[in-house]
């Protein structure tokens, strides 16, 4: 008799075509669908071009622009142009600027429960709630799916987390996911999937799935799973797609690497304060503070209900005058769903800036916050300076939080809206069905693989990277903390993103979060010693999925990091361009490396081949033993300078 | 019996407080209502501060938030919480950020027939169309009108413009006012106020006439005027206002200095061409070009009707694939009274990007365009990369043009709309009311002279400049053209807005359109020489009313312009920063000035006193014969360098 498997594994086996899936070991997944997005799909087209790519060879792909919509100068239209032009010329569907935040317009329009789907962006796996297989990764690695190969990840452990009983008024799926990162923290999931089940789940919807899968990320979760069953068929039912779903549900008897469990009925508002998504409190242990603005949206809270809630609650109200209350709709189809329920009306009247559907202030692109003041958002992350002002204050909260902020001008617990406004609580009942509006999402022509790119004068072709070298000596040009975020190796923002198919201006941004200085030191560096390394400690690069946080240094000749730990994707990335992502056997090594040693690496292929690098400190006269997690191929591919230099090698 | 005045000399009359009402001679108006917007409001209320003015003297004043909404970093939100402070501590109306763009939102909730309006925002003579005396102005002067003081114009000649018959299907206010400019190019109506007159006002609706008050700016005037008739009574009545109202017509027999006529039948739909608003030739003859871009919106089209026209027009269709179709709703309560009226959803279901309200691409703040290509705007101006992009190609439009062109893809006369959609036009039947919102319009509060000043890190306080002296030597940093904009002298946009109440900050970039060296230049000659001049042609400083483009020049220690003729608001910025503002007495002097020539002035306070000023080529061995038209009170003002220490000085 078979084994009893759970939802996860039942996803894995159906698209395993490399490997085994025993945890830790490297394996290699057919991918069905994929998704990028602007910020990082321009240079998924130049290396498609890179790689002289006919059509993709995907199920379906899809490119969003929801990133860089402010468009202050030519570089984010010309990168729409571009966008578009490389949609027709290699199959992709397009979803043009303004249509919508990816992850939910693609789970509104394309995802289907069963399928796996990668995407160049880190809240991909969001699509969980839909009993989809779905990864957050690097360019590269979407570019190499698109491209018909495997993606290859290390096989998780598998987390089932079992929910049960019903969420209290004023709480909702945020919560959940705000309590999970009260318990795991920004790095708990790492090398872990999670997986949800247990009989509270009847109880949220596919789109308060999405919620909870979509921040899966902010714990280092290589994703989120939920099963296919009836809240997921009602979902596609609404989006006129039931012929879509199909049923997938854990066995009966299925076992989960690890456990945990959530009693839904006793949690209460949760917060995540300044400035990790892992600093989560109880919103009465902070209420009460002033603030500035409240934002509604983002891929973290993107639903109708979302939307309809912060409606219901601030309705014949208006927001406090001191507050920016700033609606960021996450799809036209939302707004236009959002018109016709008279909520956008409501909200209107309430004092809302209504933004065009899209990342905006998720991203920094707009709605930065004033010096020092207080922001209250729905969205994912609150790393530092994320929002655009650099001693920002970001609270990450539910929308019910954030809509009583809202009204009454400070962090307030939404319970007490009954109590000082004689209010109940709205429950969402859900629609049956909802308006589909597909204006600006057009399919790729039949025959489309003559069609030129059009590029305008900021983007530039990918620069070449040599292979790895016996032997160096390089200067360690930064030493930094614990959980290093690749907005802080590379920020976002409106003022660095229009550069990122522009690698050579780009690079000059890297690590300016941490250190202005880096660029100028790096090109010294580079001057002095043919490169540098950097020092990290524990998660390094988490966060965003951005392979511009490896692609910049990599330009800057940064050849390798010194680290305690890695994020999956940041490691992933470092690996693909070229750089070698070393860990200390002995932590405590981490502690004697100081900003500007000098630092030598000998036989250093060989080395990495054998899994065990002797790292000599020059300046302190100490020797360090590093190793690496790379699977062979890796190895290859980090010799060889990349996965492109690598692919070309092999052709 | 007295002469038969018109509406113009009537406003002039019942204002007058100092002068005679002979053309060309200063007046001194005494002013009811001001409006300032962000982008020159922080630096009026620095103004207000250095005044020590305790509460604004005015009937009513008004400080909007209209164009840096953007929000990419804590500058933008820290002016308007400093806003905010100032208006509570002055006594001033605050429109908060997205509530909409500040003329169309005066003249729906302040704008009263028979009043005088001083904005520091050149478009303000809009409230025109209301049958309000209007003027556009440097922040100064709207800081010393707020102070109670008399607003200082020369006596202008009133041209007056008879209309008549009808405007044919397709034809709208737009291309009424692109016929004006067809006539009188950028400059042909400096010095005059434009008076409408005639039988075929009966059919402009009040808000049409904001569309042709507000670029009547575009050619010079010094403002545009309306009677107060019926429709404007239907205008104050869709506003909850009808009380507001009072009839205000041209006496029977009145008569005009300078007198045209425009016949509205035989119009037809007319553009304005890259890159002056200048530029205009019939649709038919640049119609089929590809367009990347179809903006719909600003202080030029900002009605009811303008929006509703394309939403008939595009219903039901998609707009062309290539497009990107952006709507910049003119107010918050525009977009209401669109979502009430199914208008929004036949936008949205068009594939339209909608924007908060706001200025948004009118001032490059969003959607600049692609490199090279087509942008068809409905907005006021289409000066040389005032969208953002550098070498933009933007034509300025009817609403009808901007709809047709949408749906084809390529410029399009809106009239063959017919026979490609067999669709009648949609003639738009007034509403008799409208839904008001004024949840971001606040109130300042009775008491709040002791409300402190919220000043973020980017408020800088006024630098202070010195009095003229009495020799000079001089290097001529820089010889223009004709029509230099105080775009071109200090651009508009994301990236320089923001520095707005940073004067340091913001000097870097003056002239940076035209040269990139100037700041440097200018630093240079301020070391060998302690200043610098430059020469312009004709018309020099026409366009936006911003001050700094004169604050930023005499930061950077520009003495005085030497130009063929000027435009009146930036002339009078020049005088009110105290750079001399000296005319050619014979033009031809002009073309022997070359870039980096050093000029001489001796006893120059003397000859500025005298009206006549020689001035000494040292590099060519030449002189000049200058003279300027500065009134008495005007020379005292630049001799002290700037009304400012002229203020201080007189206390």
């Amino acid at each position: 008799m078979p084994q009893p498997m759970n939802v996860s594994q039942k996803l894995i086996k159906s698209h395993l075509i490399d490997g085994e899936m025993i945890p830790g070991k490297e394996i290699g997944l057919k991918i069905d669908q994929t998704l990028t997005q602007d910020a990082t799909g321009t240079l998924v087209m130049l290396e498609l071009e890179a790689m002289y790519l006919d059509r993709v060879k995907t199920e379906i792909s899809v490119q969003y622009v929801d990133h860089n919509l402010l468009q202050t100068d030519f570089k984010n239209a010309d990168d729409h142009m571009f966008l578009r032009s490389a949609c027709q010329r290699f199959g992709i569907h397009y979803s043009r600027a303004g249509n919508g935040v990816s992850h939910p317009v693609h789970m509104e329009r394309f995802g289907k429960p069963g399928k796996a789907l990668v995407g160049s962006d880190s809240h991909t796996p969001a699509a969980g709630g839909l009993g989809m297989l779905a990864f957050g990764s690097g360019g590269l690695d979407v570019a190499f799916v698109m491209a018909g190969k495997p993606l290859y990840i290390k096989m998780p452990r598998i987390l089932g987390v079992k929910l049960t009983g019903e969420l209290p008024d004023w709480v909702s799926a945020k919560d959940v996911v705000l309590e999970m990162l009260r318990r795991y923290d920004v790095k708990g999931c790492r090398g872990m999937i999670i997986e949800y089940y247990g009989p509270g789940l009847k109880n949220l919807s596919a789109m308060d799935r999405h919620v909870i899968a979509n921040m899966g990320t902010e714990m280092g979760a290589t994703t989120t799973v939920f099963p296919s069953d009836e809240e997921t068929r009602k979902f596609l039912k609404t989006q006129h797609r039931e012929e879509d779903w199909s049923e997938l549900l854990a066995d009966e008897g299925a076992r989960y690497d690890l456990n945990d469990e959530i009693e839904l009925s006793k949690l209460e508002p949760l917060i995540a304060c300044p400035s990790s998504p892992g600093n989560v409190v109880k919103v009465r242990d902070v209420e009460g503070k002033d603030i500035y603005q409240s934002v509604i949206g983002s891929s973290a809270n993107p639903g109708f209900r979302d939307f309809w809630v912060v409606s219901e609650i601030v309705k014949g109200r208006t927001s406090h005058e001191r507050v920016s209350f700033d609606i960021n709709p996450t799809s036209r189809q939302m707004i236009q769903n959002l018109a016709d329920t008279k909520a956008f009306g409501k909200l209107m009247q309430s004092g809302a800036r209504f933004h065009q559907s899209g990342c905006m202030g998720c991203i920094g692109m707009g709605q930065a916050p004033a010096s020092g003041q207080i922001s209250l958002r729905t969205m994912p992350r609150n790393f530092p300076g994320r929002s655009g002002t650099e001693d920002d204050q970001v609270y990450l909260c539910s929308p019910e939080t954030a809509a009583a902020s809202a009204l009454t001008g400070v962090i307030t617990d939404p319970r007490d809206l009954e109590k000082l406004y004689d209010m109940d609580y709205p429950r969402f009942l859900p629609q049956e069905t909802e308006i589909i509006n597909t204006d600006l999402l057009d399919a790729p022509p039949e025959n489309g693989s003559q069609i030129p790119l059009e590029k305008g004068p900021n983007i530039k072709s990918l620069p070449a990277f040599e292979a790895i070298k016996d032997a160096y000596e390089l200067p360690c040009l930064l030493k930094m903390g614990d959980n290093i975020s690749t907005d802080e190796i590379l920020k976002a923002g409106a003022e660095v993103l229009p550069y990122r198919s522009n690698i050579p201006k780009i690079s000059e941004y890297a690590y300016s979060v941490i250190d202005k200085s880096f660029y100028k030191r790096a090109r010294e560096a580079e001057d002095k010693f043919g490169g540098h390394i950097v020092v990290g400690g524990e998660n390094y690069a988490q966060g965003s999925s951005r392979e511009h946080a490896a692609l910049a240094p990599r330009y800057l000749k940064q050849v390798a990091v010194l680290a305690k730990s890695y994020a999956r994707i940041g490691w992933q990335n470092l690996v693909n361009f070229g750089i070698v992502p070393l860990e200390f056997v002995k932590s405590g090594d981490y502690d004697e490396i100081e900003q500007d040693d000098v630092l030598a690496f000998d036989d250093f292929s060989n080395q990495i081949k054998q899994g065990k690098v002797i790292v000599q400190n020059k300046t302190k006269g100490s020797k360090y033993e590093m190793m690496h997690s790379m699977s062979k191929r890796q190895v290859e591919v980090v010799l060889a300078g990349g996965v492109i230099p690598y692919f070309k090698k092999k052709k």
